[in-house]
């Protein structure tokens, strides 16, 4: 039976958890199998672009490593996607790419949340090279410190204030969480703004079964 | 159980089959069923502006009367993608926006064969409307007639001669099927051209089964 | 002597006793008729994307029927414009093309008022459609009710309040009336706003009769 | 009764003359009246970016002394006229303007026509300036030189083929003549490549009558 | 040895005295020199588009008649940059040209301050021309009267109070100085808004340099 | 005394040499000092996306202890950029977007040559991410193996056939050399083509210097 790997780039093996959670709803009876892991090697927490391209090697080396049928990086900076498609020639999903082209068929003006004020310039690039930053209105970021992000409700709560900016404010009629690790509040937050929301992961891994069933062709390098 | 109602929007019961036939891998134990319709009000295909939005109407009302749980239109020219939404509260796919936005993970220029040389400017005005028209490279219409369309043959042969110029001449790196009703010559064509193909009523019915596994919140109006 | 048809395709003859009064100042002697009807078949206001869908196949009928040489379709959505195209091989012009172009001409940054909020998502992606969005600063709704718009000062007065907010807010240096039906109110907001107000109806017939003029020949199918 | 001014800022006659000849379907009993000038002051063609700037103090004087009620600039670069609007409170349109803002009404893929080789990349930075440019298929030069533009049927022989190279090669299906002086092939041309052929001077004076006669305001500086 | 010739388009000789103070740090012992001067013949100011139009004549005299290897035209409007290149085969380079591009090196999005809200129109229409409107996110006059900008407090103080309102409210990482003569306001500035400011002529002077240094042939025209 | 560190991030000697020659007309007396060296650390050469990001984290650590003023990164797919510039806060430049907005100020439509076809995707991402890619009408590979390129001739040569491609065939004003070793060849492509063409490293040095003469403030994070 073929294999999704969905792996967490970051150390911190309570995101890893969270994501297991997140992805249970496409775990199909003869589907495939969809298993979540944590990258020992990565930082604690990808907050920067040194982050991002310095993961790249170890990510690259699991992926070579491991016998899985696709792949998903479960980084909303879709930390060595191309790096990774040079790897091995098995599909492999960025959580952005998959979260953000999802949203364009969710909405015309799509919100993101950022946890950092830090990743939105880094954001901006990604959504330029990937050609959707013209629907994109607004990111906001959360600002919260890690020990606030510990705690459900004022996480929640946060979302929710920050959601509502992107909506009432900036016009958005999707919200794409920019982020690996905040599915849960998905429902909670979709409830309360009234608009559809994307978690990045879930949409990586819808494409990926996609992929894998239909037995598409990665890309040629 | 879910299930994801696949409406082939024009009256053609042989197109219907092929979807029903090219959408088989997606149907998962324990997972959404999927059932493929005809629309039988539909004309016989859908080849002008005027076949597209005269079909809302009558595409609406099955919609508003059929009681499945998701949406797929399956027509490369989305018609009523939008009317259809303010008809259920409930997702709606269409497969031209699924197709897309599926390519733009896969490649960096995407090439679309149109069935019509009269369908591109509509797709055009379309991509322009997603804000993906600066990720196609070309469009390409296969130019058969429906005499020449009916030999498989002909068709592979002419597909894999029409994708070789998006590839060859116009630099596209991921191609899209522009019809409803080609899926079955999608691996060939991959293996010719050594390109990922995307058919787009499969990237639909993922996409619905996505957003149906997350009970994700259709659109606002 | 030619006739240009300006078509209401909602049903509400009070608009179309409007679009008859604005369109005035563009009847010469030795130049076309205008003559402005109602759409009996259509909605009493055209307010959803399904409103927009459904009415195309009547009016398609209206302009098959009729025998004028051009014909406006006056609705700020463009119903049906490239299926009325396909239609008859005679000038058929859209009134939100024609103001939105002539609005090219007159301001560097576009500002549209709609009459409905939900109405600006429709709008957006036409917008994109055309190619003028990026030329677009801001969109607002009026925000008034049936009883509301029908006294003309209440009407006024908030049409310049929003259009003041398009102007001080959004940075619009040229204004767009989002709607068929708001002419009579055009001078007295270029005054309030000291800038300049596109009735998209009056352009719209402009453009009919320069085509009309020059025998213009219509789009190829 | 009012008046619109057609100046052409080069100081050869014949142009002037063929205006003259090329508006004349737009002169109505009770319309304004359309009056062609030669900007004596003018080079005898406007062919580089040089004779673009510096024709504008002469153009603006001109118009500053003229007591007309609306201003058609007729020249493809649209020589001078924001600083002619500094100049006026009066409508002033630019051809080129006029000309692709037309085109974007007829056709989704414009083709231009230039005279020279050497105007396209000043061409370029005003349709993106204007925004127009992601519409614009190609621009081709006639490369004719003065002797061969003299003659009509060599002209028009090579018009046909250099506008069934942007229909055929770069897929346009709307063809904006650039520059002033060619309205007179424009039936012909039309006729040959079925499909839509735009004069910019006959689009700008359609523009001119239509914001006299609703007496639109001229932008604010 | 080769000389640069910095060409302040206005008659002010106070801005050209602050011009050459600005580059000072770019002359080299070995490098080429770099000669400020005023354009006698020009405005007291440029600030509308007949002032950036109208000099283009005098300034395209003055490059002709000069004998220098390089001209840097220091006025943010870029006057007659094209119409220079075709006077003379040597580089020629705009200030805002040059500074638009390095802010691009230097940031993501783009924050101009203009002197006048009535330039900020004129400045769009350039940066669409050049395709760099995408980068800029806001561009804010001072809004300084002659007598006020005479004060280096004041005018200190007003840049610092719009370069926050361009880093906090529109999200700048880069500030442009939108204008030839407030380099003396860089480094203060910088400090405030710990966000890196480009002055325009000191960008353009360091390309001019580069050009030179390299002997890198002009623009074919 | 200031010094730029250009730094090669390829472990072959031979480039850093030619880096080394290039660069050279921009050491003045009273100047930074150039000073190039060889990532010891890093590939051969860097020809795939896993080479640009697996190159990163040498490359950061290499920066980090260099004591120098300014960095330019010498590889035109801009290694490490961002995350140098979160590594120092001294100005770090790229030659990619040195190169390429040196070219927007050269000429308004950007050919780019490359060594590899394979690098022609990954240069498109980068071109969207700095908002150019609209500038860029095409970019061709040189297409010569290791032992070809190791020939003057033969490589002079072919890149004269691949730039009049470029010109001729897809109207390029401006060529960018899209590799870090080719300025040898710039000045007998600039003669043969009669169009400028850019060396990104000499223009990368260009800003450096700037940057640094100016003592501007690098990006803040």
């Amino acid at each position: 039976m073929a294999e999704i790997l969905v792996i967490n780039p970051n150390s911190t093996v309570a995101v890893t958890e969270g994501l297991d959670a997140a992805v249970a709803p496409m775990r199909f009876a003869g589907g495939p199998s969809i298993r979540c892991i944590t990258l020992e090697d990565g930082p604690a927490g990808i907050q920067s672009q040194r982050d991002v391209d310095f993961v790249v090697a170890p990510l690259c080396r699991r992926i070579a490593y491991e016998t899985s049928d696709a792949f998903v990086i479960a980084c909303f900076s879709d930390p060595g996607l191309h790096a990774a498609r040079e790897t091995v020639a098995k599909p492999v999903v960025g959580i952005m790419e998959a979260g953000m082209t999802q949203a364009m068929t969710l909405g015309q003006r799509i919100g993101v949340i950022a946890i950092l004020h830090t990743s939105i310039a880094r954001h901006i690039r990604a959504f330029r090279a990937m050609g959707v930053a013209e629907r994109v209105v607004g990111e906001r970021p959360v600002g919260l410190n890690v020990v606030e992000l510990s705690d459900e409700k004022t996480t929640r709560d946060r979302l929710i204030t920050v959601g509502r900016m992107l909506v009432n404010q900036d016009g958005a009629d999707v919200i794409v969480l920019g982020c690996a690790g905040m599915a849960r509040y998905r429902p909670a937050l979709e409830e309360a703004l009234e608009t559809p929301v994307v978690d990045p992961t879930q949409a990586a891994v819808g494409l990926a079964i996609t992929q894998l069933q239909f037995r598409m062709r990665p890309r040629r390098i």
